[in-house]
């Protein structure tokens, strides 16, 4: 065997310290068979010697060895390699000799790929954009929830604060959420109702998880959130797809699954349909909760942007007229603070809300309590309420003025009904322009807007995309409309 | 049918408003087939007169129920529910009139329970606690962390910063989390090898998600961490229970399962075995990584403490001698800061932390921005290190003064070795006392600690249970000794 000094190699400018480099290539050096049980090493002298550096660094390093039980000290003897290791052959150090990093490209198991959740990842880092339907987060309390979250993390018992909390959220949010939607949504819910969440998706995630079996049959729209049907495949459902029209989901479409097998769950966007924005229609509204107690499904309500309605009577949620307890409530406050604020809850019968705070435990155990607990005081003092109205004021003039804009720039190209609610219009392009083309082109402009590849599934195809208005002042609108409206006179 | 107005009631100390309070009830008459469709109302002249409100709540309230399609107005005519609707047979209002609450108890839909994730709540809301081995926030940086929160909401492109972000986690904390790894576990990762998770469950239950078939066979201590256990329960995993001594779990058990069946996965806490706190022995370790190389299964190594241990030399984790890409590293800020701080990481090959990320996409869609750069700020600035310094010192004080008391005060009663790491002490108390009256009594007396129910379903039972100590002062840990020593006194 070659000697020690030469086998090891020190980089000072590296960040990890010098003797724990020496411990790790030692570790190798026995674990490759390089060195056996029972070889002698160099004293700390000589080796620290051979490699120029402080005795005491591989002191340090010995020291670590024996304890962890590599090497094993001999009464003035020496140190050794342990004795208790099993015989290893020696295996050829590739790569040169070089290190070889110990994270890799690729594992060395295999998995099942999973297809179904792939998706080209929106980074909107452009200066305009015309996105999915987000909130302009220039608008939030930010100073409000900045001041809460600090009262929170500094003030009171901070082992009971800070600590391990309950799996259904913090009690306070639970109790001023409950309150909220009873005033907001005619809900009739107490807190015992209501588990935090961090958000929709996680919402789906536990009743999928909770709910659903392999095999289960689930409706959604033809159209629909695509996390919802990420998570409805992963738990291995048969989805059935659901078309709708002018007048949200087609509910005779629903019954006709009905009659030929048994539905567990239908999953329904009733405010505004995603992505085409349309409310579900109150005789849709009743006939689907008929169906739900007659055959028993389960209505997983997703009532992403119920607070955003620009008439003065916004439809109340199915929710409140479910007699018979099969419905599931799901909201959050993405769009009434920011996406980054991953809060939101799921209403339901109190024993499925326990059944469901139990797989809490398993997915992430708790939410954040001091963030939840900031909520609460900015529910609780009006804040988001005062918040909700301001922004919703904005919004709607945002709205209004996107509308004419796209009217009267863009009326040649695109054609769309004027949302009653929601975040984002929904436009149904001319069929010769290609919209993959414009959006990358658009982008190198500094403007993104979604080539809507999520929403063109269908045959035929829509060239339908989501042109998000809310997250713009008037001045953004107006810039983006005229990069689009550019590109489309060039290109025609 | 009787009158429009005797059939509403208004509570108006509720803090629903009444125009919904109108609405909300005119809907439940026409959807219980009271009001059938043409059903003429009353003028909202008429009803306001009739209920003694203001005209214009009643306006409101039809309003919304126009918007909604319930009610249908006729030039000239008045007001009637919609003709769309299909006939409904009237139902009687039970519980003699009263409204009834639309949120309920028990769901109209079953589902299978899962007796396996059921748990006692642990709440530790007494003055004194001998936990399970939790730190100390009032030793934690909440002031800078706190700043560093308040910077990464208030400052920069809030459109960028509170949006959407990345499922792998926010780069900073990627970057930096690479660093301190490698710095401080002679790790080998880079960025790309790093997911941030929401704590260690969410690391098990991501490779659980994206790892496990249902039938899978899965390894771990015949104790361990229940969380882990529920995971794989859910999974739909084949559970083997290995067992364990002094030098930690029995490497030998695992080749003989490895001989007789495919394992897929072992799941190990080598540092400090949990709960008995012994570190896996150098030699198991090398074992253990021949052993998944040979036979072919992932190793999820939860290294949940590794920055907790008082001899000089903390024993490397198993991850950085994985040459195979057979690992999956494992850790999270629970015990460096405190358990509400919902941040951790999965360190793995770059294939298989690309597909967990896709897999983070349905569970919550991304962590938080906010509070993973503020984490990223104090690793960069060295204030996690100099706080894990700090505190590390603060522990191993606490450590020597509560083994000094248990040994002189308890010594009749219990057993247990010094722990060279870790948060808690694994005492196996003497057989003729019941842990369980143990515990209870304790709690009267203002003193929480675990009856080791989790640990205690070998049989033999073990009557062990874990006291933790870091989190309570020299002063309130000789108060909780006093306590249990005077109730073992009164019972003996």
């Amino acid at each position: 065997m070659q000697p020690l000094s030469s086998l090891l190699r020190i980089d000072k400018s590296d960040r990890q310290p010098v003797y724990l480099q020496i411990a790790n290539q030692l570790t190798d050096l026995i674990r490759t068979g390089i060195m056996q049980s029972g070889y002698q090493l160099l004293s700390s002298r000589q080796l620290a010697e051979a490699m120029d550096i402080h005795r005491k660094t591989v002191v340090r390093a010995y020291d670590e060895l024996l304890a962890q039980g590599w090497l094993e000290s001999r009464a003035g003897s020496g140190t050794y390699v342990a004795t208790h290791f099993p015989e290893i052959k020696p295996q050829p150090i590739s790569n040169g000799g070089k290190e070889i990093p110990n994270t890799k490209k690729i594992a060395g198991f295999s998995f099942e790929d999973k297809p179904y959740l792939r998706r080209a990842v929106l980074k909107s880092m452009t200066s305009l954009r015309l996105d999915d339907g987000f909130p302009d987060p220039r608008l939030a309390p930010l100073e409000e929830l900045s001041r809460a979250y600090r009262t929170q993390l500094l003030t009171g018992n901070s082992y009971v604060k800070l600590g391990y909390g309950d799996t259904f959220g913090a009690q306070w949010l639970r109790q001023e959420l409950s309150a909220y939607l009873n005033e907001t949504r005619a809900l009739k819910t107490l807190p015992e109702n209501v588990l935090i969440t961090r958000g929709t998706v996680m919402g789906l995630h536990l009743a999928c998880t909770g709910l659903l079996k392999k095999g289960d049959n689930v409706a959604l729209g033809e159209l629909s959130w695509s996390s919802a049907r990420m998570n409805f495949i992963q738990a291995g459902a048969n989805i059935f797809d659901i078309p709708s029209d002018e007048y949200g989901i087609k509910v005779d479409a629903i019954e006709a699954i009905c009659q030929k097998q048994p539905l567990r769950l239908l999953y329904v966007t009733s405010h505004h349909h995603y992505p085409t924005t349309v409310a579900l229609r109150a005789d849709r509204r009743l006939q689907l909760l008929a169906l739900s107690e007659k055959y028993g499904f389960i209505i997983f309500e997703d009532d992403y942007d119920y607070d955003f309605h620009y008439l003065s009577k916004p439809l109340l949620p199915l929710a409140g007229a479910d007699r018979a307890g099969m419905l599931l409530y799901c909201g959050s406050f993405t769009k009434t603070i920011s996406p980054a604020f991953r809060v939101g809850y799921l209403v339901g019968s109190e024993n499925v809300i326990n059944h469901l705070a139990q797989i809490r435990r398993i997915i992430d155990r708790q939410g954040d309590n001091m963030l939840e607990n900031a909520m609460a005081e900015l529910l609780q003092n009006g804040i988001i309420q005062r918040h909700l109205r301001k922004s919703l004021r904005t919004y709607r003039q945002r709205r209004d003025f996107f509308c004419d804009l796209l009217k009267s720039e863009l009326g040649n190209y695109l054609d769309f009904q004027i949302p009653d609610g929601g975040m984002a219009v929904w436009t149904r392009f001319d069929p010769k322009i290609d919209l993959g083309t414009l959006s990358q082109k658009a982008h190198q402009k500094d403007l993104y807007f979604s080539d809507g590849a999520d929403s063109n599934t269908l045959s035929p195809k829509l060239n339908s995309t989501r042109l998000g208005f809310a997250s713009s002042t008037q001045d953004e609108l107006e810039q983006s409309v005229g990069i689009i409206k550019k590109l489309l006179e060039q290109s025609s």
